[in-house]
């Protein structure tokens, strides 16, 4: 008889593991608070009515009935019994052999609680879907107004952080407004809407070549994103957003990718946590003194070649199938060799025809970069049905500029009442 | 100079109205709460995992864009000031010359409170959502439960009222648990679950030929749907419903298709109201008293040939293209004649290759009647990419029997909570 295995977060690298794991022999469980995989770079596409929000997800059960050996477990995990190999969930304790955490993490607000009371992010799906009615209800609060400041200011996008995910929903925002909404709302100067987009450094994309962090820059800029460089954002209402130097940018919507921590269960761990409280893990993704337990994602801090590894999908895959073959290579009396990460490169598109993307040395921008963003989106994307949709709305919009979810599914709940 | 034309409710019958008085020199406000119009008759197949919620919808403003002369206006109508014409909403008061209001219907539970509460209908778009949540929900539960009672309870779904709606969401239910679900949680007995379809009459879908009650009776019940005829659901609490005999059956949910009534807004016009407190209209669907107000839709009571126009789309979209085409008559000097409704027949789908039609005297049943109804749902389906999606949707679900929109988007809320 197999070992018991149970997996939590059905992210990139808990599926990967999942995979890896499957009809192997042993008894594989999955856990999740929610029952389906979400494929989160996608996420500001919903915000920006460009998708729909379930072309984005994938039942976990439909993926686990082609895995022989797993189940799945619909719960949220409350802790971890690292002694008692047991994991304590919201339903019931569940005994372990092994036990793989892939949950994640949060958005960091760095402890800025006016900003965190007023801002959006865009971690879950239904954040996707707030936004996305946030910013609907905007213009339309807007087409109605009569105070031309109000107005302006209801029309004002202040986005911080010039990560992928602050470039990405930047480009889709601005273009969401001058492709779509000018043409939805005859009443409003459209012209006159504000992105803003607000990064700390003093460039975009860190990650990325300098030739391609500059052009992202002039790109951006010619879509009329005003890019704030060297600017830090330390205090927000519902109205207004006020940056370092004491600036105020009347803006009823603010938006924050300026980073991520840890999900809040590493903290249950009885492990030693670096930046972001991660989980500084062995070189084998394992927790300090319990060879059974992996920790996997945005959760692990590892350090390679005297750098951190990034929170990034890649890394996530790559640390969730280590973890499958490390314990099936455990299993069959063999030590695994430590986990090593293999950049494969990172990218970022920025509108129609424009993407910056960085594979093996060579740099890729323009039309053909955001080809190679769009084939790889897709072919990541899990669920061949949600491929077709996602693909039909991108040709949809390609060819018509239409983005069709303009839909505002629920009353506006300010922003306020989101962190009670 | 045109006239002011306010159209109230962008149903079947409001963007019908819109599109005739577009573009003839009136200024035409549409007003609405939602700022989409809701294909209601697929909202069932929303409930049953088998459509994404974005695809029965589709936003006003971009109907409207290629309608001239025509503007929107999103916010709730309050009442109506007859006299001084003039429309109250929730965001100010809106003279008008012409008024066209259909606001449409709302559940009938018939002062059944117990009902009220724990009842999940299909109006609404979140309502659509909100039920394949709680159906999902409970079979999740199920799956962890080891009450073989209560596990069964969980997988228990009583449905009053065997119209179409009521027997379309009943075939579409039993086709997802034993086609779909039943591949999805092997640790259960899926054919253990029940679907009850619960009706007081002596007969299903009871404006149809005998001959198609008969078939869609014998077709459910071969689909294992329970089909309890002159029966009446009295009392019901989270975990039971209780018939008109005493009998109870214990289950987590019920579903009311039973009656619905005029909106709210009916009791605000100064009209006399008949059944259901729909407002009694004169031959040309004026409020008496009033020939500038039209009530169109489920909201207005019209007897044609000694029978009451029923509450469907058909008659909603004729009264809307009579009254916008009335309104042009009469602004020509012309006196429009009486309106009066073509039954084109009526059709309800089971299940695969299963439906019942009539249509100019002629019955349809089995493969036949179920392409009909998919053909005439896709072209009165408005939006050309919702129909695409539809339609990919409808053949996966066909080919692969596979229904991929299982996704549990929300935690949660009792139905006993939805109605504070």
């Amino acid at each position: 008889m197999g070992k018991r295995i149970v997996i939590v977060g059905m992210g990139f690298g808990g599926i990967r593991a999942a995979r890896v794991l499957a009809g192997k022999g042993h008894d594989v469980l999955l856990v999740d608070r929610n029952n389906y995989h979400l494929f989160q770079p996608l996420l500001y596409q919903v915000a920006t009515a460009g998708l729909e929000l379930e072309s984005i997800a994938h039942s976990v059960r439909a993926m686990a009935r082609r895995w022989p050996g797993t189940r799945f477990f619909l719960s949220e995990v409350t802790g971890v019994d690292c002694a008692g190999r047991a994991l304590r969930t919201a339903d019931g304790t569940i005994p372990y052999d092994y036990l793989i955490i892939g949950a994640g993490s949060v958005t960091n607000f760095f402890g800025i609680g006016p900003v965190e009371r007023h801002a959006f992010d865009l971690k879950e799906l239904a954040d996707g879907e707030r936004l996305r009615n946030h910013i609907l209800t905007a213009f339309e609060r807007a087409a109605t107004e009569p105070d031309p400041a109000r107005q302006r200011a209801l029309m004002t996008f202040v986005i911080v952080g010039g990560g992928p995910t602050g470039v990405e929903f930047a480009g889709a925002l601005v273009e969401l407004v001058h492709f779509v909404l000018s043409k939805d709302y005859p009443e409003l100067q459209t012209h006159a809407a504000r992105v803003v987009l607000v990064e700390a450094s003093d460039r975009l994309l860190a990650a990325m070549p300098a030739a391609l962090q500059g052009y992202t820059l002039r790109k951006l800029r010619s879509m009329s994103v005003e890019v704030l460089l060297n600017a830090r954002v330390v205090d927000a209402g519902p109205e207004r957003v006020v940056l370092h130097d004491g600036a105020v940018i009347p803006a009823h919507t603010l938006f924050w990718s300026a980073g991520v921590k840890a999900a809040p269960l590493a903290a249950a761990l009885d492990g030693p946590t670096g930046p972001g409280g991660r989980i500084i893990v062995e070189p084998d993704l394992t927790l300090p003194g319990h060879r059974e337990l992996f920790v996997i994602g945005d959760m692990a801090y590892l350090e390679q070649d005297g750098t951190v590894l990034p929170m990034t999908a890649p890394v996530a895959m790559q640390m969730g199938i280590y973890a499958g073959r490390a314990i099936l290579a455990r299993e069959a009396g063999r030590t695994p060799p430590p986990f090593r990460y293999r950049d494969k490169g990172s990218m970022a598109t920025i509108g129609r025809n424009a993407a910056v993307a960085s594979a093996f040395g060579v740099n890729f921008r323009g039309y053909l970069a955001w080809l190679i963003w769009l084939l790889l989106h897709l072919y990541y994307l899990i669920g061949f049905r949600n491929r077709v949709v996602v693909l039909l709305n991108w040709l949809w919009y390609y060819w018509f500029h239409e983005r069709q979810v303009r839909l505002i599914t629920r009353r506006e709940t300010p922003s306020r009442e989101r962190h009670p």
